[in-house]
């Protein structure tokens, strides 16, 4: 009998399941179920598979290249994330190509695509939109990918990911705002459908349940559409009145550029933050102290987030055992927000 | 005697020259004089070379694919430029893969081979560095390549381009301030190494001169460091001090991130703008609009600019015979600049 190498096939053959599945519980895939894939590891160490074969053929067709899939780049929350994931492939020598989603499925499933024909060696999708319904598509992508801040849940039980805890956030920034003493506290929020909105929303409840105070319907404030970010300043100008109308003392805003749009709406009313007002943005971009007052805001770690999504898919690349990470925002106090005064000027409540 | 097809290799003997030379020349590359390539392009005609036959084979092997190379993701004017090359791309059904120079020669040049290997379709590359020095790499580059706004005087001549008329610009940002009674006008600059910064620079020189105001040599500041953008700020607060204790009334910024960082200095120095000082910032970016007061600024057409580079290389993608564009921009009066007032306060003058 010659001493043929055995290959995936050999392994996929003997273990009645398909080349892919072996191939990917060999590389740790959460896709496959921790029990399948120790039982095909461990078929593969019986059939004395030299695992570093996918290893070596990956390593000899490496392109060293990393695609990465962003809403936009002139969303400036992923500017700083992708500063993170270049200075960790800069240090592991690999180059890094960016493409863009706009926030459409369909684009988004398009750029994946096309960065999985041009054989980069692993993919970075930051703010996924795709749903169940993409799951076969995206099932056939080969490669290591890591999702950033996803907002499908059904994708986190198929990739690895790297996220933000949103409700933590949500809930840093009201209970700062009923620490000054707030209890008329809105939320500014952008459409409905991503998880980012929902789970901020969710600890913006939270929190107003923890201090007794009732969370009232008329304060939250959600625009219609599932804008893209550019437009958030819009949203923050447009919905800005209505939050006042029902009397808000403070505003946490969804993110930084929502809180933007609401501080141009108060210059325009003539409504000063933060004597009549606080406000409180998210995400912590570099434009958030820029303005007058500088916002008191939610940091994503923004550097992090891309350190460690770019760290996760080196391992994966090196088929080393990765667990998903979810990080913790935090409260970055400036001049937007401070505590109430007695009594809000009625000629500010138009 | 068969009747095989000509080659461009039957050319190149035929015209004594290179197998590139011929090829670039059919394509109406400008690194082949104007003589040669109408030489070239006889000789084609003379010998039935099937013109077509570049197109069909570059079609074939199409990726559909755009490289585009920026300095940095996280700098607010490319995000702008290139929306523009995305509309463009999109409408034609191509991709665009995004990659960073970080104003680095060696990463710019890393990032266009990354993408001559990969095979895209074309290249844009915006704010170049490359100089005389690269230009054997550069001339390697077999596919076709747009710069926008190229920091390299070299390399327009090797490349098609779109630039921005920034000594226009320059001129047009101090006769602003001339109009509104200032005399004393300083220039805050970013390190003097770039094509951009020098002729803005001399705009300045120009319309002061036209203007019968002498440039002082004192009042103009240009930071030390060839910085990346993203530290624009950083130089405009450092170095605002400088430019006040010199008595200016009037400052014209290199670009928006720096008058954002003059703005912040006068703030913390209690230095009202307008009133006490008028800053005018260049590029027109949406944080120009964001901050308080909003920047007078010199816009540049940034869409226009990205649609243009994308225009022009689908045009070579076709080869179609194109020609350099040169854009102007204009200015945007805003907040930050008002007309001068009798006197400024002494005590602002630190």
């Amino acid at each position: 009998m010659s001493k043929r190498r055995i290959s995936i096939q050999d392994i996929a053959r003997r273990a009645g399941v398909s080349h892919s599945t072996v191939s990917r519980a060999l590389r740790d895939n959460s896709v496959i179920s921790p029990k399948v894939r120790e039982e095909i590891k461990q078929l593969a160490r019986e059939m004395n598979y030299v695992p570093n074969a996918i290893a070596q053929s990956l390593l000899s067709s490496r392109t060293n290249t990393i695609g990465v899939v962003v809403t936009s780049i002139a969303d400036p929350f992923f500017a700083e994330v992708v500063e993170g994931i270049e200075q960790v492939a800069r240090s592991a020598g690999l180059s890094v190509v960016l493409s863009a989603s706009h926030r459409d499925v369909e684009e988004e499933i398009a750029a994946i695509n096309n960065f999985n024909r041009r054989r980069v060696d692993g993919i970075l999708v930051a703010d996924s939109r795709t749903g169940k319904q993409h799951m076969k598509q995206l099932a056939q992508i080969a490669m290591p990918t890591v999702l950033i801040n996803s907002q499908s849940k059904e994708q986190s039980q198929m990739f690895h990911s790297v996220e933000i805890d949103d409700r933590l956030g949500g809930k840093l920034a009201v209970e700062h705002l009923v620490s000054l003493g707030h209890k008329r506290i809105g939320y500014l929020g952008v459409g409905d459908h991503s998880k980012s909105n929902q789970q901020r929303l969710e600890g913006y409840r939270m929190a107003l349940s923890e201090a007794n105070l009732s969370p009232m319907s008329v304060v939250v404030a959600i625009s219609d559409e599932d804008n893209i970010r550019a437009s958030d300043v819009a949203t923050g100008q447009q919905m800005l009145p209505k939050l006042v109308t029902a009397g808000v003392t403070g505003i946490f805003c969804y993110n930084d550029m929502v809180a933007v749009g609401a501080l141009l709406a108060c210059q325009e009313l003539g409504i000063s933050v933060p004597q009549d007002l606080s406000l409180v943005g998210f995400d912590g971009i570099a434009l958030s102290g820029y303005v007058t007052p500088p916002l008191t805001t939610i940091c994503q770690p923004m550097l992090e987030i891309g350190c460690s999504a770019m760290q996760m898919l080196l391992d994966l690349l090196q088929e080393k055992t990765v667990e998903n990470r979810v990080l913790s925002p935090f409260l970055v106090q400036r001049g937007s927000s401070a505590a109430l005064l007695p009594k809000v000027p009625k000629q500010y409540l138009i």
